[in-house]
């Protein structure tokens, strides 16, 4: 964890221990922290895995190996390297994922393809593998320890640890979810951005546990922005135990699923909001209600576009109500949009109705509205059903000091 | 002109008078400035026009207007108000144009559709119709003045006035263009995102004129970008006056038109590039050249992934070599791309070739390139034949202190 927390930071949850799950960290010293920086999480046998991953065309191997090896549906480990990214690294960072997916099946005599690695860090430096192997040795030997650590062992540029649960009730039985994440910048919707994980005792298919992250994370990691740049390794991974011994969920049709699925994007939905809560420089979390589209997705889409313009997230972090700016990323979104049926709002107030400025509208409530840390804006394209909610954080002096005062 | 001159501003050129245009500016007071902030030019009878236009869907009534009124090809008169761009105003806007519209037809004996009115200027704010009626009669009564003034006049946020002129031969007649233009923030290529107005003597055709002027948009207003944020406003138009009294241009059979084609590619170019050069906060000006692309338009669009990149943006703000945030560019720009076909260069010194870091990469030279003003990107996708050149500036402390620190 580096630089002084975020305002927008919230305290770590207590969060349950998932049956079948077991924490462990170490020291690999990818870089010259004074921490550790390498998180091994060890899997009952029989676990489901889903996972949904970055479409950026030059992902890491971690990206590429995770990808292909999701398919066969189960895992028993999972390390995640913080310093290092390991993306464009050829040959050789593909080599040293394969030699931690080999050490660590040998471990647990399990196939290489149920050990998931993901790293985290600098892009273009292969990850060095004498580090990864004395690493991996080291979290072997490790005690077991708790989310919050685990948490902030995958970090890099996050300011605060990021953990969320839930829980539901699934054939008679209580499951739980526990999920880390971790992510600051180069968060970009284009799936997820940023390296998040689901724990959970549910007993469940892994093909419709893979059905349900994607549902969730179209609603959920689909929708936050931090700064448009989509990264080359983002992951998330949902894991399930199956140790709540709940009849196994595979389809809709079976009793708990829907609450099952209600929790998954409840924690979702949290690991989300709290990458925005740690944007670089966030000093505001900002929600964009898009209505009256011609879609969801091209609610979703409008959502976006204004989440990412930097003039209105300029405006929002200078306070100013400049639904102009708002006008304009609606209407360069390359959507259907009615430039005389659009209505603005924030903070609850509409400042401009059906394509020109309010009469009567009073600027006091939204001046007051946009002190606060959380900023609503609303916009209303009158065309249609569609709607989307997306979430993003305002661009200010920290993101450039973070990004560009200072050399890599 | 507000602010202090951008360090990357260039002096306004000594530029030619076009026989038929007369320039005279006034002051509307739309805001409290204390300078002029209309200007009004009058062009010769039967002078041919041009134009192209923002794409955005909640454009101003201006550029409705004007791409109506651009195709029946004739202009007899341009004015440009700076302070309130009329955007997003409804009929009170509307009415505003079509008085400044009738107003100078009923002064010239034109019809109506031959004046071409542009707004610049804060956004959702109807333009009053008795400053405008006002300052267009006291612009009519003005001394015609010169290009720089007239530059200064259309600014608003500029930092300083941007002119540009080039010659050609047509038909053993020496043609002359002449052209300013304004913008700052705001802006991203879809169309122009500036306000721009080219002057040539030529006798041409309006529609190869505007099949020119949209062919050299392609290569010059199309290619830059400042924040990725498209006005609402956009506008390019050309005017010819054929006072040169060459044999009138029609088509590339026409002896000379490829010089005039390549004279209105240079004075297009030249425009683009002193947008960017007054970009909000730049500091630095940065070409980026992509080639291997699969076609030009995919390289164009992967450049301005590249330029559009706040990591990409903000690592050369900080002088910093980071070609792996362009890696992420390039594979987030949604085009074919090949992680291990991928080359990345400074300066003309290679970072990484094909997919890997270079081996005897000697950061030395790069490091000396990016302590300069002028910045080059180069980008091998190692694909086919598809090339293109984007424009844009860095991301700095100026540009959020331009964008965030005041009220609107």
């Amino acid at each position: 964890m580096s630089h002084e927390a975020s305002p927008l930071a919230l305290p770590f949850p207590a969060m349950p221990a998932i049956a079948g799950v077991t924490l462990r960290v170490a020291r690999a010293g990818y870089k010259n922290w004074g921490r550790c920086d390498l998180t091994y999480v060890e899997l009952s046998p029989g676990t489901a895995v889903a996972g949904v991953f970055t479409r950026n065309v030059c992902c890491s191997s971690e990206v590429e190996l995770g990808r292909e090896a999701v398919k066969q549906g189960r895992a028993r480990a999972l390390v995640v390297n913080a310093g290092n990214s390991n993306a464009f690294t050829g040959y050789r960072g593909r080599e040293a994922v394969e030699q931690i997916m080999e050490q660590v099946a040998g471990h647990l005599e399990c196939p290489m393809d149920e050990v998931f690695v993901s790293s985290t860090g600098v892009i273009g430096v292969p990850l060095p593998k004498d580090k990864a192997r004395a690493g991996i040795e080291a979290a072997l030997r490790a005690e077991p320890c708790g989310w919050e650590e685990a948490a902030n062992t995958i970090g890099t540029t996050d300011t605060f640890a990021k953990g969320a649960w839930a829980q539901a009730i699934v054939d008679g039985k209580t499951v739980t979810l526990a999920a880390i994440i971790k992510g600051s910048g180069m968060i970009a919707p284009d799936m997820a951005t940023m390296l998040g994980y689901i724990f959970t005792d549910c007993a469940i298919e892994p093909e419709f546990l893979q059905q349900l992250l994607s549902a969730a994370n179209q609603r959920s990691f689909s929708c936050i922005t931090v700064d448009s740049d989509t990264s080359t390794s983002d992951t998330v991974l949902a894991f399930a135990t199956g140790k709540a011994a709940n009849g196994p969920l595979g389809s809709f049709e079976d009793a708990g699923a829907d609450a099952f699925a209600a929790a998954l994007d409840d924690v979702c939905r949290q690991l989300a909001h709290l990458v925005v809560r740690d944007g670089e420089g966030a000093q505001k979390f900002i929600a964009i209600s898009v209505r009256g589209a011609v879609s969801d997705e091209s609610a979703r889409k409008v959502g976006l576009a204004i989440a990412n313009s930097p003039l209105v997230k300029t405006a929002i972090a200078g306070e100013d109500a400049n639904w102009g700016r708002v006008v304009m990323a609606v209407g360069k979104a390359g959507e259907p949009a009615d430039r005389d049926r659009l209505s603005i709002g924030f903070g609850g107030t509409w400042a401009a109705r059906e394509g020109q400025p309010l009469a009567d509208y009073d600027e006091a409530p939204v001046a007051a509205h946009l002190k606060g840390r959380e900023v609503s804006i609303e916009v209303d394209l009158g065309l249609g059903d569609g709607a989307a909610t997306v979430w993003t954080c305002d661009l200010t002096h920290g993101y450039i000091s973070i990004n560009a005062d200072y050399r890599s």
